[in-house]
């Protein structure tokens, strides 16, 4: 059971060569996160991880931890603040800051914070799981 | 030079292997993606599409068709109306629904559509681009 108030957080770490799946599978082969010396003439100076691929963390712990099985995804939206890099220590925060028992509804404050604890994306969610939103 | 009022679309199919590839990259192996015996027993009958994977043919075309190379993601926003299966046709459209030619940035309302021209997907996406939004 999930309550308004609850939060989760979970350490990540993106790498290139998983970038570079990412890039196949969706076709976004732009140089900028794939060839680390084009990457050198952008002003961020190295490959940055597509924004929907570190985003996705938001989805995967959805899905698979908090809430977890049953979870439906309504609703994301995600302000990308700064780049992401592989490589680098990232934290994925939660924080439930609405729930609804009757609909078995939930909203939750998603931010990815970078290794100086400064917010690269954040947003909200809203979710529906009839096991933990009760 | 993108104006107000561009539109653009995009035709794209989600195969297993690639929803498969996802997965893994992601871990977000919730057995309703890649495993048609569970999805059976669902309400959808079989797999459906990670809801970031299929959304992320918005920010394919963002960055490497429309607007295209230079584009900073800078917000993007998705409503989940219906699930996205593998191996259907669905047709990504956009619509330029404001720009702002000082800060080179546009909003771009997207819609995926499935088969049968009902929205599965929407939000609006939020890019800066200095060479397209002039």
């Amino acid at each position: 059971m999930i309550k308004l108030g609850d939060t989760y957080s979970y350490n990540i770490t993106f790498n290139q060569n998983n970038v570079n799946v990412f890039a196949e599978i969706t076709g976004d082969n732009n140089p900028i996160h794939i060839d680390s010396e084009f990457a050198k003439n952008t002003p961020f100076g190295r490959p940055i991880v597509h924004g929907f691929y570190s985003a996705s963390v938001f989805s995967m712990v959805f899905g698979t931890k908090f809430p977890g099985e049953g979870t439906i995804y309504m609703y994301q939206d995600m302000k990308f603040f700064a780049p992401v890099f592989v490589e680098e220590q990232y934290v994925a925060k939660f924080e439930v800051i609405e729930v609804n028992t009757e609909k078995h509804r939930g909203t939750i404050k998603c931010i990815l914070e970078n290794k100086d604890g400064k917010p690269v994306i954040e947003g909200i969610a809203k979710l529906q799981n009839s096991k933990q939103f009760v």
